[in-house]
């Protein structure tokens, strides 16, 4: 009996997996000019870390966990996000004390919720992020909006909107808070079950919620923008004066609440507008996050980020119809007739690879035609013949499937004369 | 309170990480010239997979695997190791159909295993490894170990050993598996527990038995190699004879069994012979599994590959004293001062990133010789530093910090000097 994938996940086979090739390497050359380390941490952490730091009344935390006992009995959970697992290891390594400051860090890797599986959404989906941790100057807040956008424009997207907002420092939010109670209290019965309990835990997070957004309340809620307090305040205008320098357009919408709880300040969001992209537009969502390392056990350390998820990437770049420049090529095949030549081209074909050449023979007895036909399918671009007559003479006939072109060399200049055609 | 990293699990930090980057490039590349093309699966799957494939008398099936329930009740287990999951997807995508035959894939990514941690042994570990599917051809079980070997070497290990067997086929086995237990049961009582077990499940287990490798029997027992039929014996010379022609040095060890149920004929393995490397010298180690396919509901589809651990690699390095060739520098560090000069850094910054240049500045408000220690501390090639006086007559200074020399040039044409500079 067949065994079937897992549901929610997916295999990236080749023909597609290419696509994350480019993505990734691309990603990293990006990461690179704007100095951002990459950090791996492990794919599970303690449940702990996550009840701590994404907060116990949010959806990731309350539905979607991995979480399960290993065999010595600990909680462990399936890391549903990347910047828990970062400030964590931060605190742990005690980055704080390193001389290069502030810790740039990137991660890509999958991360895992227990959704609903639809189009474009996944239970394992591959996130990549970064996080600034150690500044609070806002010109990072700035990079870091920066670096993603980079990011999205170098794939070839066109159809971006950024959008911004401030969630204020402590005392701001206090008093939001405040004046969002007063606002959704004497209405509070018509709202969601999860709103009702988010009324007391966290108000902010009912401007979240996707089953009450059309309520008349939702519009007329207070803005976090009319209780930033004057340091706030100062802090989001030099964001967007940095973001204008960077000639990065975007919007402030005062009703952008990111749905993990540790966020303060600078908010973003960088969504497709591209026609036919379907309910879910947000590509990618951040913001900065002072505090974090303190919950976690750390000294103060103020961080901001950002994550993206490349599946959503993927499906932008198909509404966009971008194609990514990946070419599938191969420098040679070998083409072999009767049993000694063919036995011999398992050594050239090793001295072809060894000398950097991508090359290939056939591993299934086939018959010339077919041969040249699986170096067709390979895009090969020289085919080199060996037949009995050739072998004895240590002779090869070398093919250009572009031109038709072909002549008869040495077999021992065969890796010269191959490096001599394959470098233009 | 601290939340630490999950026991057996390790963070790769900026400074080590550069090796795994460097390390799984270098792979891809090989990769590419041996035309094994990257499949990613996911990170866990049905439990039944891996009782159906590893087999369930392994230790990693009774004693190792990370099994859980979702939320969905399925029975799931993080992946003890990869080659499970990519036959499940030649299986599931029905890769026998495709016209490129045969299929051949890679992997690398992290695997889980509940074992006691100890010095290069994790419960996360990444493990890189191919798998050639829809062959029969001993050429491609020697291109197989030439693709492991070639790796080791590409890194500059020297001290290697390949060491190879046959299992023979399933009548070779047969023969074998009778041989054994009449060797091993009439003193089975002086084995171990675990050993008494695979008397009747599979007495050639044994043979692999740590606890019990001194036992004077297990010098005596009865050899495969004796029991090969015609078929077998004739593949397994074939093996040897592509590997002769490949310069591959090699030894046949006949007591080489592997710790997976699946594997027929080629079993191999590599391993240090660097002093001071301890008591695990295997670096990876691998085999034909045909029949594994039609065990997971698949067509007929002989197939071979192997495995090789990134800690352990990583290991054999440090032991041979093998530095890979790393480099860290940057393009240009952006030195400024005041307020102005400061905030025009920004966007001037993002020039140079755009531009393909790596640059950073300063983000925690430090003095101009913080900032000079800053760019040195990340190799800078160069320094540009904007004072106010510079920024008035759209000047910037720019210093090689390897050569001490320095120039005035105009703002806009920084990009294109740092350009032209860093060319060389």
């Amino acid at each position: 009996m067949q065994i079937n994938i897992p549901r929610g996940t997916q295999d990236i086979l080749p023909g597609e997996v290419e696509k994350w090739q480019y993505i990734e390497k691309k990603l990293k050359e990006i990461c690179d000019k704007f100095q951002y380390n990459e950090i791996r941490t492990p794919i599970f952490e303690h449940t702990d870390l996550f009840l701590r730091s994404v907060g116990d009344t949010t959806d990731i935390v309350t539905k979607e966990m991995y979480t399960f006992e290993d065999r010595g009995n600990r909680s462990l959970t399936l890391r549903p996000e990347g910047t828990a697992s970062v400030v964590r290891s931060f605190v742990e390594n005690k980055m704080h004390g390193y001389a290069s400051q502030p810790i740039k860090l990137y991660y890509l890797g999958p991360m895992f919720r227990y959704e609903r599986p639809q189009a474009g959404r996944f239970r394992q989906f591959v996130q990549f992020g970064v996080e600034a941790i150690g500044s609070n100057d806002p010109a990072i807040d700035a990079e870091v909006i920066a670096l993603a956008y980079t990011a999205y424009k170098s794939f070839g997207l066109s159809k971006l909107k950024v959008v911004i907002n401030s969630l204020g420092d402590t005392e701001s939010r206090v008093a939001h808070r405040e004046a969002l109670m007063a606002h959704f209290a004497p209405n509070i019965g018509e709202f969601c079950h999860d709103c009702q309990n988010r009324l007391e835990k966290n108000p902010m997070r009912i401007l979240d919620c996707k089953k009450d957004r059309e309520h008349p309340l939702m519009k007329t809620a207070p803005s976090i923008l009319e209780y930033l307090n004057e340091e706030s305040s100062r802090y989001f205008e030099k964001v967007k004066t940095y973001l204008a320098a960077l000639n990065i357009p975007f919007e402030v919408d005062s009703n952008l609440v990111r749905g993990l709880d540790y966020y303060k300040h600078t908010a973003f969001e960088i969504m497709s507008e591209a026609e036919g992209f379907g309910a879910i537009t947000t590509l990618c969502g951040g913001g900065r996050y002072n505090g974090l390392t303190e919950e976690l056990g750390g000294p103060e350390a103020p961080g901001i980020g950002f994550a993206m998820s490349i599946e959503r990437l993927l499906s932008a770049l198909k509404v966009e119809n971008i194609e990514l420049p990946i070419e599938k090529t191969i420098d040679c095949y070998l083409v072999s007739l009767g049993d000694a030549a063919k036995d011999y081209t398992v050594g050239l074909l090793h001295t072809l690879r060894q000398a950097g050449l991508s090359a290939e023979r056939d591993y299934l007895d086939r018959k010339i035609k077919g041969q040249f036909k699986a170096a067709d399918r390979l895009h090969a671009k020289y085919v080199a013949v060996l037949g009995e007559d050739e072998l004895k003479n240590n002779k090869i006939n070398v093919k250009s499937l572009e031109t038709g072109e072909q002549k008869e060399v040495e077999l021992s200049e065969l890796v010269a004369v191959l490096k001599d055609f394959t470098a233009y």
